[in-house]
């Protein structure tokens, strides 16, 4: 039970771990920070939060558990202006999209990563955001990822935990590199390729014509193309190596598709999207 | 109001076909053909064809219509079968997914294109195939692409229009090699890239925990790679150097995207990201 949580960045993220844990009675009071008046006074409006405060400082104050919910590139300043007005035993955890970013922004604020952080990225979310877009059943069944490192107290992870699980989620430990990695090759990769085949299409000349004949499929495969592109460019900005990476990766992939289509190999063509599909297939069956 | 419909190739697309124009009053006799005998005593069962041939030409014998629903690299030996048995005045169409190739094949089989052919191309589907998967309500509201040639009658073209109609769908017409170009932009190369990067995952090391920590992003994204192996290789095969311009230029586009991100330029990151954004926001608006 969390007798008072502070949300920084009342936003997707932020308001629905707001809602799930009042819905799961799991709350006392919620205090919401955001920079924007007409954000805030919509949260308190709907119900996501008690009370709000424009200064995250005065946000913290009293509260035993803070979530930061803030776009990755305003993480650091948040930690540089909570840190002095926390208070004793309070618990610091993020949702942010990559967490290695998160964890070097706390080292430079603290000098190390501070016992009481507990990193932390659940794998939820739509294409949309603000609080209007936040609802309480975005974390049931969906995995949380914390990312401990040496110095997070085990007693801080615990209490992060029982509070994703109180929404109904999933919590599973990582190494803050490889959650990157993973994260890379599942979701910041695929909304390249989303963002990259609409951009190409759009700046076709005859653009609205093929726009026109678009059919279903690729209505579901731009879907994550229309998700915020601050958002996206904070993320390729936080991931960038382990992102270039697998960016080198699936354009060695896509230069030999090319290559055998090019050399019309039928054989190594359907070779390639049979694993593919199997692959696909076997994923979903796992997926709950 | 078709007599007797031949469809050779009674899958998801034939038997579609088949079904909507029965659901609409607008087919009299339903002959199918395909190779496998389960199949067509499947769909025979399933009401969807009235009897079958497991001959093409003993299939076409005075039909009126005939929808050639079978892979693309079957086309031209179809196209032979059928050439001495079709009834006089009988239309042909296809539905196949490449128009270039099918004008190429009965190019290649009657000297030129004949009058009687129609190349066309519904474009609706699932990743689903076979006559399981085959249902009335597939073209619905969908367009359908015609792409006549010089030598195509008018009277050949309008009677396959009215079919298309009769199903519930949108027809338009089109060239046939514009054809090929937006259909490698909207269909082919996303499917090439849901594939591609379904492989790059599965071929990594630690492909299974991967998967693991895929969210319903990425099932979206890659429904398209669930698609059977086969009939995209055909496509491939088929609309090669459509396909390959595609490639070319969406690998530009990744190319820049990589370095922008190892540049660190937020800025241009953003206005491609947020141009992608509007280019598919505005074609979903679009979208019936
Ligand atoms: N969306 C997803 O699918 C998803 C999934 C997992 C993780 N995440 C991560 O979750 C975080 C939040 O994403 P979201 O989707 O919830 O975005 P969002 O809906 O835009 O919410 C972000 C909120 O943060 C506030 N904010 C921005 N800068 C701030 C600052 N300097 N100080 C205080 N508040 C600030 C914004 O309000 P004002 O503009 O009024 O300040 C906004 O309400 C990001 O780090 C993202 O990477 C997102
Ligand atoms: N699926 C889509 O989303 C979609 C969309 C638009 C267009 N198309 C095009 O539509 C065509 C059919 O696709 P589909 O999805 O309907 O595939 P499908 O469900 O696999 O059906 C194809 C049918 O053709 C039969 N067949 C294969 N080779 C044959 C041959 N040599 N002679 C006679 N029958 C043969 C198969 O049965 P047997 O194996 O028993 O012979 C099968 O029933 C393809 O050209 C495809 O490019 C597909």
């Amino acid at each position: 039970m969390i007798a008072r949580l502070a949300v920084i960045g009342v936003g997707l993220i932020g308001g629905s771990l707001a809602r799930a844990l009042r819905e799961a009675g799991a709350v006392g009071e919620v205090v919401g920070c955001g920079r924007s008046l007409p954000n805030l006074e919509r949260a308190r409006e709907l119900g996501v939060i008690d009370r709000f405060s424009q200064d995250p400082a005065e946000a913290v104050v009293g509260a035993d558990m803070v979530f930061l919910a803030v776009p990755m590139r305003a993480m650091r300043g948040v930690l540089e202006t909570i840190a002095p007005a926390l208070a004793p035993g309070a618990v610091v955890t993020d949702g942010g999209s990559v967490k290695g970013s998160v964890v070097a922004d706390a080292g430079a604020v603290f000098g190390a990563p501070p016992p009481f952080l507990v990193p932390g990225h659940p794998i939820a979310g739509t294409e949309r955001s603000g609080v209007e877009a936040a609802f309480a059943e975005l974390y049931r069944d969906r995995r949380v990822i914390l990312t401990p490192v040496e110095q997070t107290a085990p007693e801080a992870v615990d209490r992060v935990e029982a509070m994703w699980r109180a929404c109904g989620a999933e919590v599973t430990r990582m190494d803050v590199s490889h959650h990157d990695e993973v994260l890379a090759a599942t979701s910041h990769l695929p909304h390249m390729l989303a963002f990259g085949l609409v951009d190409t299409l759009a700046r076709m000349r005859e653009n609205d014509e093929i726009f026109r004949y678009a059919a279903g499929g690729f209505r579901d495969f731009t879907r994550i193309a229309s998700s915020s592109p601050e958002m996206w460019r904070d993320i390729c900005l936080a991931n960038r190596e382990a992102l270039s990476a697998m960016l080198g990766r699936f354009s060695v992939e896509l230069a030999d598709l090319a290559r055998l289509i090019r050399e019309e190999d039928g054989d190594e063509l359907l070779a390639l999207f049979a694993r593919a599909r199997e692959a696909r297939d076997r994923y979903i069956d796992g997926v709950r």
